[in-house]
């Protein structure tokens, strides 16, 4: 372990192309050769750690762990019996489909440059791993670490699992009242023009080896014109990012990608479907208590591997990002628990639960970058702000955000990307971020990074809630969102599906 | 990595003994010395990599997970509440009770050469590890790449987990039926008679290290005795393996060991036991599909630990079975889904989940050999075989396969094993088999492969129809099959078990 | 893998401070230069593999899932319908209050030394490591291998998953019964009075490196004068550890720590509570024992991490204690199973639940240094055991133990506890004992080793019963235990959460 394992800057895709794969079916375009494969070639190659790959195979199971059968417990047992059925079933076909996609063409729209859309590629990626073209048994993914890579099938995988839950967080946000049909035509339409290019936007990168090797032959160069040709290639590569990337904004785990664009894209949703049946005249009570805790926390164990193995790496990092992990969720649960005593006069289970997953969310961003005493401090803040969203404002303005995507994903993802450039700084115990052109830990300024992270958030917020706006509106027209009246009163399972959750 | 890592036939056997083993309590029979161990023993001894044990640690926990509580969740949803139990008490007895015999004898007659029976090796193994005799601290256990090795405890455990799993498969062909006593006979006589046999048969061999040592030493030769000697060594190396082995068939993760032997199994178990009350007649609805979801949500992430973990190592191929099994899981999902869709009106949850089975299924025997776009289309394909079967023709044929083993485990398992004849080809994105003899891989021919995995169906079926056959047979003479038309009316739990599962 | 790795003695706690650490926020302590880090550090730094922190961080997350969902299912199921919620509240505040205390000072006292408490440090630690104080990415933590280190974030994670569930389990003997702002204050005073102290008297040791550096340099040093010195280092190296551990008692994963702590508290706890209303008179029916069977799978899923894990690395120790974890539970599940069914007439299926984690807690404290066949043995004897103690003694005395956690977990737990003296005897398949000054396995006494350990028996079961006595009565005098007869009878949840976990 040396000190770079000590910082970062995002999850890299530095995916170094190999001459020597086997041939993958379906090859229907060939990979385009860039600059950065070129320059990390003429570096020494980086090698496997099989503990790295052992952790990474483990974290993807985790996060599949999160959507099947974590989210749908958390979520459907809080929906009435006879609308059980539909939330398992969206979930479920959430993740398959974009399994298909995601090797179709989304792990390339994410994770290549060279987009031919949009004047280049610092918006999305370009088709060049479409079908998984070119990569084989050889080919690497980059980590945070010079010299160090995974196998990029362990890496696709990885990555796979966080497309396939994000468009399911959403569906709590519309949760009992929409048409399966309108949810199997969004879901693909949402990972195609929102997730993958924020996943772009955020994640993408040349990667530190290519970096590392361009500042390298930069300090090596003799002469002046040398020297002006090697820091061009220098900023070339550094050029090589997706557009918030550049902004400086930094986010460990996906609180841009993964949560304020779920959270946002869950507010749009209930707004343009509108309220359920009966919403503020009768009670909805949530079927089942015990399934969402049970999901609650499936959601926690499975987010060590969300977390933690956005790391990428089995490390000291991976374990600061666990236990910042588990103690903003303990602090956040605790802090809903008391906030929630004091005002409603009793603590309720189902506000722990919200506690815990409020937490999870507001340190996805650091989790990698914070000291555990801010991450603590993080926890007990986030819980009473989402707190006064999921019941006050929400009260106040009426919308019918079901099971509080917005609230909990939206404003807790909010909040954890901007204390990501606060909990960053050296002097409050976290790491700093690490500059791979000079080697260390780059100067701190809490102004400077607090903006970029407010960047980043107002680049998600809007792309999600135009993109969703305009995905929905489409849908409504082709479709339509909601079904009958008669349906919706007697549950979607029996209607849409066929069949109900319970028989006695 | 080496390329070595690049294709595999089969689950090792090799187990290494060693000379300065701690003893183990009641050693009942000394270690055979066999040629095997000899040669390898010449060679330089193998390595072990803390990452590769890291991963197959958490793949026989994985693996446990898709039994308890995986399987028992997916089968005990889909009965009625009266006989809930009753599954669960099945499958947590069948886990305990192999998971015993394992240890006793049932390892050494699965991963030993040298049997008494059966005049030798080809169709069982021997005792010489009855007790685990012999195997210490210091024992290790192949892999598939010369010179790479894990404890032999870890190969044990995470084998033992695919013991344990089989003939609880089965329960659900005779499921809400069947006499507990008839089960507890079961199990044991099933895994001794027909699972270790066809475990011996598909995965038992000498491995990569004595085959390469072997090889090595017949190019070392000089003249042509010495040749000529070193030939015969080779050969004798080479024919210590199970008879569907030395047949040429390949199966990574065990669709003829568990998936096809369970479900003819299954099939046989139910003609045998007789329909349930009211098959046919009356509605025998599932009374918690969110439980049935729960559980294959549990399976899918479980089966990581059984596909990926099959190939005892933490590398790229190991990434490569892992992507290759969400994504024909994915397929298979989304295929059973449309299906469905189509010819019933309605996508029922209960077709996704079966879709799940039926994909990861599907992908166990070429999940580490296909490409990923051949995993893609499998997926496609099975789900529409499957369902055929799970409908049209059980309905038509009248059998009463209560939960499918035979329609999803059954024909599911045969089109993976066929499949994997097909999808192993290097032109349509597999890995080719590796010929550890030249160190390279194979030439292939898809005629003769696909003609060799037909083979290996066809004795698995014959193996498992006629064991299961015979061993039901035994126990309907020595105890009866079916409890009372009574107790099967008023539900086994409370009959045979004194409880019932829920207490409003 | 050498052969130092084939025996340990506890769960090492020497902590090698480092020099170069980033700073972490709140440190209010400097942390304490002690005797064991000076020699330590003359020795060679100890090397972190990446395979151990991919297994360990994997662990971690196996021990959170024992908790939630795990134990709160086993216990939920148990329930009437009307406390449900407050279980899984109750298992989530002390999860997540226990994470807050152990980063705050929990951690501190359980594994430093130089206490300035009840004089000197063999019952409890001091507060050098408050708030973390001191530990940062570099900072390791020793393995039971000369020169293995994991890194102390990894760690302190792991550690801190002991002490959330421990005081979750003994919920179960005062279940359905007790105050919610009880539970809130006795889950704080708990851990610091009784969790912490047992666990530092248990694990806390200055490692293999101190010793094996100190004992080299006794070998090493010339004359007389030096030899002496050297001999005295080396004296105070073994002296600085916890009061149990220098009784030379053994215990792998926790079986005093644990739970015997856990059991006699909870025993403790049912006495002092009282008998649930209706008790002995009514039948207080298990809601749904199909919880109560998921939650003992997951537990058993879960302690992998839990036994397997406290090796604190990934080799063929490792592998041991997973077999041995799953040999005892399964001879222990049949056992219970065919004891009852003998004793009763019928097997149940709480039965085959209740032998599984009779088996589980029995194993915990000998699973790294039982044989295989030692385990089978230990579990096939505890189920009747801790039968006997369930039904036919509790009856007798009359106690209400709800969920029975001085059956299984204390009663097992002594059983383990004591078994661990014989298990681990080389005679009988063990390991034995290694002794770090020598570099060689102890020479093995059972009457001296079985001594030791009823001696730690005996200390655990006079600290918890005492402590918790005291506590308990404080809590009663301050808050009061029980809710009103009311509101027991209405149900704590709707009381006390102001929720009903299930509505149809």
């Amino acid at each position: 372990m040396t000190s770079k394992t000590w910082s970062r800057v995002g999850i890299p895709a530095l995916l170094l192309a190999t001459a020597f794969a086997l041939p993958v079916l379906a090859q229907t375009a060939a990979p385009a050769a860039d600059a950065t494969t070129t320059a990390a070639a003429a570096a020494a190659a980086p090698t496997v750690n099989k503990g790295d790959v052992a952790w990474m195979l483990t974290s993807a199971v985790l996060v599949l762990m999160m959507s099947v059968p974590g989210l749908f417990l958390f979520y459907g047992g809080l929906l009435r019996a006879k609308n059980m059925l539909s939330m398992l079933m969206q979930v479920g076909y959430c993740v398959a489909i974009v399994g298909l996609i995601w090797v179709l063409y989304g792990y390339s729209l994410a994770f290549t440059g060279g987009s031919p859309f949009i004047g280049g590629s610092p918006f999305i990626g370009g088709f060049s791993k479409a079908f998984l073209s070119g990569v084989t048994g050889e080919s690497l993914a980059a980590t945070f670490s010079v010299g160090v890579a995974i196998p990029e099938f362990v890496y696709i995988a990885f990555q796979m699992t966080f497309a396939m839950i994000t468009p399911a967080l959403i569906f709590g946000a519309f949760a009992e009242r929409t048409k399966f049909t309108a949810v199997v035509l969004f879901v693909p339409l949402w990972v195609t023009f929102v997730y993958f290019p924020v996943a772009h936007m955020v994640w993408y990168w040349a990667g530190p080896d290519a970096i590392d090797a361009a500042a390298k032959a930069v300090a090596a160069a003799a002469d002046g014109a040398a020297k002006t040709a090697a820091q061009a290639a220098l900023d070339g590569v550094l050029a090589d990012a997706g557009y918030i990337f550049s902004l400086g904004a930094i986010d460990f785990a996906g609180g841009t990608v993964v949560h304020i664009n779920a959270g946002i894209a869950g507010l749009v949703a209930c707004l343009m479907v509108g309220k359920r049946l009966g919403y503020g005249k009768e009670a909805l009570s949530p079927h089942s208590l015990t399934l969402t805790m049970v999901g609650a926390s499936l959601l926690w164990v499975g987010w060590f591997g969300f977390n933690a193995g956005s790391n990428l790496e089995a490390n000291a990092v991976t374990g600061l990002a666990m236990m910042n992990t588990f103690i903003a969720t303990c602090a956040a649960a605790v802090s809903w628990m008391f906030v929630e005593w004091l005002v409603k006069g009793k603590p309720s289970m189902l506000g722990l639960a919200s506690g815990i997953v409020a937490g999870l969310v507001a340190v996805t961003p650091p989790s990698g970058f914070a000291g555990i005493m801010g991450s603590l401090v993080l926890g007990l803040i986030v819980s009473p702000i989402c707190f006064i969203f999921c019941t006050a404002i929400k009260n106040a303005l009426g919308y019918d955000d079901a099971l509080d995507v917005f609230g909990v994903h939206g404003v807790g993802g909010i909040v954890g990307a901007i204390a990501t450039g606060i909990l960053v700084s050296p002097a409050l115990g976290g790491t700093g971020i690490f500059d791979y052109t000079t080697g260390a830990v780059a100067p701190y300024d809490m102004a400077t990074q607090v903006i970029a992270q407010l960047k980043a958030v107002g680049v998600t917020v809007v792309w999600s809630g135009v993109g969703t706006a305009v995905i929905l509106f489409i849908i409504s027209v082709v479709v339509g969102l909601r079904p009958t009246t008669d349906v919706e009163r007697e549950g979607l399972d029996i209607n849409e599906h066929g069949e109900r959750a319970y028989h006695s």
